[in-house]
């Protein structure tokens, strides 16, 4: 029994009661697309070829959000998990060893489960570039994933063949299952930040109340979500996030009443990207600190819990880093 | 109360027991790209500049399948859901106008779901174009959907004000909820039904005996994928399928003992796609009927049910159209 279990008093395979599974999008406006040359498609095998005209109205700028709710949720606020950059709402769900993601961990654990695919990323569709967005997508490779966003060896040693990928000693990311993770992986831009805080706003504003929990690049948006409505965020916890705002911009005083973990893994300092993007955060948590804010800073290693990749939620021990959040909100009553 | 209330006991708002919520990928290779010039990326507000290589490995071809495992299914057969062209899974999920959508129905009706987004579809990913995938994506515009493949209104009907949106009179589509439906389209690329078909043939090979339930697209996918492995396809319902074998070119009596159900909506006349794409899909059924496999087609006009579009599992009846699947499946112990 890990110390999810302890505290929950779930198992891993007793059924949940569930009164819905659902979904809906928030944000989004109609645009009209103009002056792109007729097209002819064969839109399935053996199908008659037939004229398509791309010009017309689309939506842009929505963002997916499928739910969990229980029969009998044990918490009154729902747990909204906010996906990273170049990821959808996948990353929460099995684990790429096969396990039971965070989705389900916390639906044991008594919360009614919401997990968005943000602006431009899985379910929530993608617009034309460069008609509407203004640039080319970036693909995720499997060497920057692997040598520098999560962490799972240092530089050069990636390698297509698995026999030669050397990943650092003792990391809890199940490398042999790489394949399986690099599946979830989807297209992303680097233009879409405002339209993409409107939605989070937007969904914060539909549901009210809520715990926000976010991944690396959905860092940002989820405190910046909670900054600008601090009654609807009763909790925000911020796995690595790669951003925050700025405390000469935003006011970390707003925030006095939103309790605050920040949650770090291992290798940390062998990344360039995390040692270039770890300060900015150290200092909006400090400003919060500061604020009078509740805010607890977990460095796992420093607990004796090494080996974790910047996929917390996708390493071999994601139960006990989800029961040390678990913990954390329960010790704040919800 | 409704036929699919009075066939399977289910109320609609009745909890369901859950065993499991999860997720997996099936098909995809890993691909490298080379050649293209370094990028530099801003990934998130307030961060820093670093370069990006989008040299490297990927994996494409891959397709997503999210599935719902009851604590007690009554079926022994899971239920796969395989959405149309231009969209994903979220098809099956909450109609536009709010109700709940057909993965939940099946799952009340007692069946284990599994609902994919295909191949450059949703949460399946997408590969770079022109490097990968070897053409533009097309935007499904509003009034391709209105005028043409939904059937929401005759040719000239669509507008960009709701209030001279004509629909056809007696429509079952919930018209007002039109941009709720918009949100839910995905690009499409004409290029993939190879590799669309090699990951459905791999889930069926996952899976084994299943139920295949398709919409539009997904039709021919199914109807094929059926003939690839006859002995999987406990049965096949091809709502409306836009394409289907040809009987010159496979051999129906593979499938002599594959239940299959079509049903179809109103206004097919009126719209000169689906004018012209029937008549495919009536000749591979004729062949399989000729062939002795147990094949009903269902005209829901020719029922009294009328006004029904393109997008039954959206429509304003859409139970009663998955009661008249679901009583179909019972009949045959399904």
């Amino acid at each position: 029994m890990n110390t999810a279990d302890d505290l929950s008093g779930r198992s891993t395979d007793t059924p949940i009661s569930v009164r819905e599974i659902g979904s809906f999008h928030v944000g989004g406006e109609m645009v009209s697309l103009t002056g792109m040359p007729p097209r002819v498609r064969i839109s399935t095998n053996n199908g008659a070829a037939h004229p398509i005209d791309p010009n017309g109205e689309v939506i842009v700028g929505q963002m997916y959000v499928q739910y969990v709710k229980l029969a009998a949720p044990r918490s009154s606020s729902p747990m909204l998990l906010w996906h990273g950059g170049g990821m959808s709402g996948v990353n929460w769900e099995t684990t790429p060893d096969g396990r039971p993601g965070w989705q389900m961990y916390f639906l044991r654990a008594g919360f009614d489960v919401y997990v968005s695919d943000a602006v431009e990323r899985g379910r929530a569709s993608w617009a034309p570039y460069p008609e509407v967005y203004e640039e080319a997508p970036y693909f995720r490779t499997a060497k920057e994933a692997w040598e520098e966003t999560f962490r799972f060896g240092a530089a050069g040693t990636w390698h297509t063949d698995p026999a030669l990928r050397r990943p650092h000693a003792g990391v809890r990311f199940p490398v042999a299952r790489m394949e399986a993770f690099m599946n979830q992986f989807v297209p992303r831009w680097a233009i879409n930040n405002a339209r993409t805080q409107l939605a989070y706003d937007a969904l914060l504003a539909r549901l009210g109340s809520s715990i926000v929990l976010t991944h690396s690049q959905g860092g940002n948006f989820g405190l910046t979500a909670a900054l600008h409505a601090p009654e609807r965020a009763r909790a925000v916890v911020s796995l690595e996030p790669s951003g925050a705002p700025d405390p000469e911009k935003s006011d970390p005083a707003l925030l006095r009443d939103v309790p605050r973990l920040f949650v770090w893994g291992d290798y940390l300092d062998a990344h360039p990207f995390w040692v270039r993007s770890l300060p900015a955060v150290r200092r909006w948590a400090d400003a919060l600190s500061a604020a009078g804010a509740d805010v607890e800073w977990i460095d796992l290693p420093a607990r004796g819990i090494t080996g974790n990749t910047h996929a917390l939620m996708a390493d071999d021990n994601s139960d006990v880093v989800a029961g040390i959040v678990l913990e954390w909100l329960q010790r704040r009553g919800l």
